[in-house]
């Protein structure tokens, strides 16, 4: 059995949701952000970064949303959640979920994890008022390039799609125009029509 | 035949060095970062997100260092450069990449590459002072944690290590203390050994 460390409002939601997709024997453990659980001792000894997601296996733990999405289309590989047998087309999904990770999650992390890259008041209140601008540029991009439809990948559902709708999720938030982004949004609900996303999005609530 | 574009002193090394690494056959070709090239309309029609690495291949062009990387390494697989037979191993392994590619390499582009999420040059001074504290930290971890020896995989030499190498070449120039790093250091001195590597870092030079 799996044991998925999450929080609620977090990345952790796509591997939460692509569990749940391919059937998988999990249980998912929410960790309490507020109280600061995820530096306790006892998580840092599951995961010495301090964030979620972490997926723990019978042979080790897993971390790193890009990598634990991969590994659990490979390991479940009759939900062909990846297009495991080509190497160019499983490097296309992964530059996706790669740019979602090191671009799109990043610029929206610096209107609540500033502290990461800076120290003053004034570097914060400086990058929350460009979140909308730097999120809103990365959305730009997957709305004319990336997002094929109706799925990203095209015709296939693939792990890009519940990345892409948690990410997505936090556009509202984010102060990002969503009159400007039709084809994330009809994705937004496409993905809210089927049965596992839901049931995760209603685990998740706070 | 493939084609790398790539710039000095980038991310983009990592790639490069795997292409030689597993004899492929390719061209690189560079971009002037000083003249930004990156983001004139010709490299735009490339890579819409004015970035290196870009990999043009006959099926199309690939992005983002981390899907680049695992490409070269299943496409070569001969070269045994990724364990691309072992779902849970691949996955240990492309959590390295991840890592490198949004939290150290990131930490390390708040001090050139500020204006991504700031706008105020208070702000870009305090992100720089930051630097060597937020690599520094990154790199702690790879040191106690991630690093097994000789490579970063342990026994077997991966795209890990190209990659691990090129973010390494920053940590002088970003005031990182090397002293407090051993055996990353014993690592760049183990690449530094590597015919492809003294090739690439030679062709490569400014």
């Amino acid at each position: 059995m799996y044991k998925l460390y999450y929080a609620p409002g977090t990345c952790a939601l796509a591997s939460h949701i692509a569990l749940e997709e391919v059937g998988a024997d999990y249980e998912a453990v929410r960790l309490d952000f507020k109280a600061n659980q995820q530096n306790s001792p006892d998580y840092l000894a599951i995961n010495p970064k301090g964030r979620v997601p972490a997926l723990v296996t019978d042979r080790g733990v897993l971390t790193e949303t890009p990598a634990i999405l991969t590994y659990i289309a490979q390991t479940f590989r009759d939900a062909k959640l990846a297009p495991s047998d080509d190497p160019f087309a499983l490097a296309q999904l992964q530059a996706f979920t790669s740019y979602l990770c090191s671009t799109v999650h990043v610029a929206h992390a610096h209107k609540m994890r500033g502290y990461r890259w800076a120290t003053e008041d004034s570097s914060f209140a400086d990058m929350k008022r460009m979140v909308p601008k730097s999120v809103g540029a990365g959305f730009a991009l997957i709305e004319r390039d990336m997002l094929r439809g109706p799925w990203v990948m095209g015709e296939s559902y693939t792990i890009c799609d519940p990345y892409l709708f948690t990410i997505g999720q936090w556009l509202d938030g984010d102060g990002v125009d969503l009159a400007a982004l039709p084809k994330v949004m009809a994705h937004r609900k496409r993905m809210l029509e089927r049965p596992a996303v839901r049931k995760v999005v209603e685990e998740e609530k706070v």
